[in-house]
């Protein structure tokens, strides 16, 4: 499972005079998922997308590339992500980002912690703001309708199963209208699957995300 | 939570000579979910896809019309339930409704389950292969591949963190390609965030997948 | 763990386009459990019991003929069944098997869930509350006192460490008095005890149960 | 939920200084459940029976006090375990009661845990394995029969629903037959059901069980 | 991973027929970790404290003896155990031990529960609460103060990451001082830690801890 | 539980168009725990070693100080901490701040998960190992002895119930001796015990932690 590290030549020492681990995660998250699939001619509609990508961002998300072995499959993804995460809603873009990352907390997932932490700490401006979304979010200092909205999301996604009319109620308390809780719900769902496609792949995010906005 | 049952005048008596409880679910399942949320008007492309399903199945899924207060959405939906489901894949259709109520049953989603149940039974024309997959998909009699499908699929729905190569590559023993891990675990993923939209809204399920294909 | 399924010859084509899957369950389902314990001859008592079986339901319950190796057992967990479930009690039949079904869907025990489900489904004449007890009864519309009295056989069935005054005082509230608080542990533990004999030899259901009160 | 104690008059000092607290657990066990229901006059059965117990044990065991508000139960209960725990069966008296300690243990049932954690002690000769059944029976030096059986009833009582064929393989492996395994699950199964009781009803043991060979 | 015993010769009968099984727990447990790790020359400190050991209690606690390989190992505990367990705190010493063993319940650590049952037993005068620490404390009659106090330190044992303010108000609410929360919390932390370590090598008790203050 | 954020005034729109969350955690991390006990006098030991903390790191770690209400029990944790992760050892010092790193993920431990985060980040020389500790362990790309002890490691601190001869057997198959195994189960241990000191008081980090070694 775990394939053997080859120690390269002449390692720089840390301070602790034990020789460093050379980085690996770099060089590894080059191999997007683990299943190779080749990524199919993009129609014009993803070929400008991916352009515009990389003029906003400065790079094109491993998770496009990975769907991109299918234009139909990359185009649907794309469509329900940009009106879940962009489209106007009564949840601020910030907010949306707070329950990818919680949601993506619980089901430990590396690829969705790392792009979507980024993307709270760019929001925010806050960058402990992301680490305590993917660490615990119990542990922020949220505001009460921060709270409420992830303790939804977060039982949501641990045990769909028990949320009730009770769970609705707390939403709406804290001033959210049925929209917002369709939002919050469709966003939560959104991560679930998510968060599962790059676990079953070991899709590996671009390495650029670990450095912005610390 | 739970609204008192009025007892209407003058039951049937059962054979244990107790008064049946009236049949509840049906007139309730009318009010497809907790939120209330409005259908806007269809698009075009909408109006003629609700038009197909009345035509192919005899009505249109709940599912639909709960996301119809708002097309994007709606169709954003559409386009990768169609893809998922019914779009060309090393999977049968049948395997991944399997996938569809195995997932649905970790995940206790009375929407899905009956409906996806219902799909089962249908296209494998073995109604008892719907139960087995909504109860516990272990007691059920399966090939090796897809009892290796399942196996997958319910590890990606209950703990997605402990996915890894060895996992996959049982996948691969039992014959299954890159593509068709892909699709295995894009199902089961579709699913984990439709199970949840559907418990998030207290979606319901149209009473007449009930009695289909018993 | 899983038998190669063999693909019968000319099997008719599902509206899909996809040959159908043979049905199986009700092939292997004649062989009750995995331990081929051979039934005993019966005691004058049990014979008489199993004709009254066939007489009432058509047929004798499955799980009679897999207690049928020994007679002292049969006779034990007959009385014990016929106390439980047909006795009086403050609790309807209907009462009763609502929780059987509960309880075994915690333990997703495919036997009882066909068996009890369909005795849900034919004494409340309402065939949805059977499938909702077996999928999730939180999802179901009930009255308080029903919906007390499967809080407390969940939690019993799932964490009975935790169970404390606290959940007995909800009983009570709920209207049940001291005797009706000891049926309900009864039934529940009856099953706890029932789903892993059931699950513990693989006791297949009748597939007659199927059909039932659909 | 937790009765305020009365520091009784004049306590001995401890040798840490520090006043004892007073022995609770005895007085409280003579409220035998926490439902109050009234013992009816026994059966001639019955009552030949706890004079049996006395002869036997010096006390009327407190469950059979608890079931003694109804005859038929009471019968229906003390005929299935003297069944279980007592007739001819492929399992010694002591693998039986291991069973049951180990299944109590995972329900973490004080009733159970204390009476058949003083079985194991008598049958034994050996005190320290009935605190290791009660503690964790992994930490106990088992043979390989011993550690298959347990493993299988630990297994059936924490998550029945993944019991299957490898598992019932393991018990034949280690020397089961079909109706051992029959009787390690009905045993399982059994103290799966007590144990939910004893829970449900605050069910206390004879105060005696607990200074029993040690 | 179990040793096959050997039946020694010439057993006693048990009164139920079967020849007992030979005590196993106190032999084995002679060999006091599966390290095997040398006992390294005691400091001064250390001897003396071995030596205080004896006087007081009649032997050295395993523990001690399995830390002995690393003096400043073994000094290092020795020093955080004396401190939280003996040093002046707002909880009796017998608080300190009832959270001992409750945590070593949640964790089934068999050294913690049998050495620090043997000190509740000891140090209560009251054998049975012994029993109900390591069994399942919520079935103990306790003071408010003893139950807020162990629920708290059970649910930082079996849930840590979702202890709250919340949490700390119950506990305030039962009495309890900003220092007294850290004495708990300390408690508790270090029996998750010394839990662990028995747990990861096998420690094994001092036998004599089986039979004290019965 | 939520304390309510004010807004400040004149916030820089981030470039979303939607106004920054203003940065709270590290406002909030300047009250390091929940309970607000007084620093008592350093003793001259402790005193100094807080000085050669300011001149090695550039700051005394928040842990130090909440411990430093009580010099002794402050001693005691500097004494074991310091024994355990930087006295000499079979195990380097990435390799136990890796396992602490791997526990505090189990957890969910804010503060730990910060400062060992960091810890892994600035010994490793390799900032994305940190993320994956933090994540998900399994995610990373590690050598088999690397994820031989962090699965050990992991399960000790999930379910250390469950740890038996084959897990050690494991760790020696990966070249681990006995000493080393200790060193493993020791700094687990000290990681279960500290995560939940952390979690009981509400810790909070120094937030210099956050950007270091990125």
């Amino acid at each position: 499972m775990a394939s053997q590290r080859q120690k390269s030549g002449n390692p720089v020492k840390s301070k602790s005079g034990e020789p460093p681990r050379r980085s690996q995660a770099a060089d590894d998250d080059t191999v997007i998922t683990a299943l190779g699939l080749k990524e199919a001619a993009p129609t014009d509609a993803m070929a400008a997308y991916f352009k515009k990508c990389e003029e906003k961002l400065g790079f094109v998300p491993n998770v496009l590339r990975a769907y991109a072995f299918d234009m139909p499959k990359l185009e649907a993804f794309v469509a329900m992500y940009n009106d879940l995460m962009l489209a106007p809603s009564g949840l601020t873009k910030l907010e949306r980002e707070m329950i990818a990352v919680a949601v993506s907390s619980v089901n430990r997932c590396y690829y969705c912690l790392t792009a979507h932490g980024a993307a709270v700490r760019a929001l925010s401006g806050d960058p402990v703001l992301g680490e305590l979304m993917a660490m615990n979010f119990r542990a922020a200092r949220l505001s009460a309708r921060e709270r409420a909205m992830l303790d939804f999301a977060v039982k949501l996604t641990a045990e769909p199963w028990a949320v009730e009319e009770a769970d609705r109620a707390a939403l709406r308390q804290a001033g959210f209208s049925a929209r917002d809780i369709w939002d919050i719900a469709a966003v939560a769902g959104f991560f679930n699957m998510s968060n599962r496609l790059a676990s079953a792949t070991d899709m590996r995010p671009n390495p650029v995300y670990h450095g912005r906005a610390r």
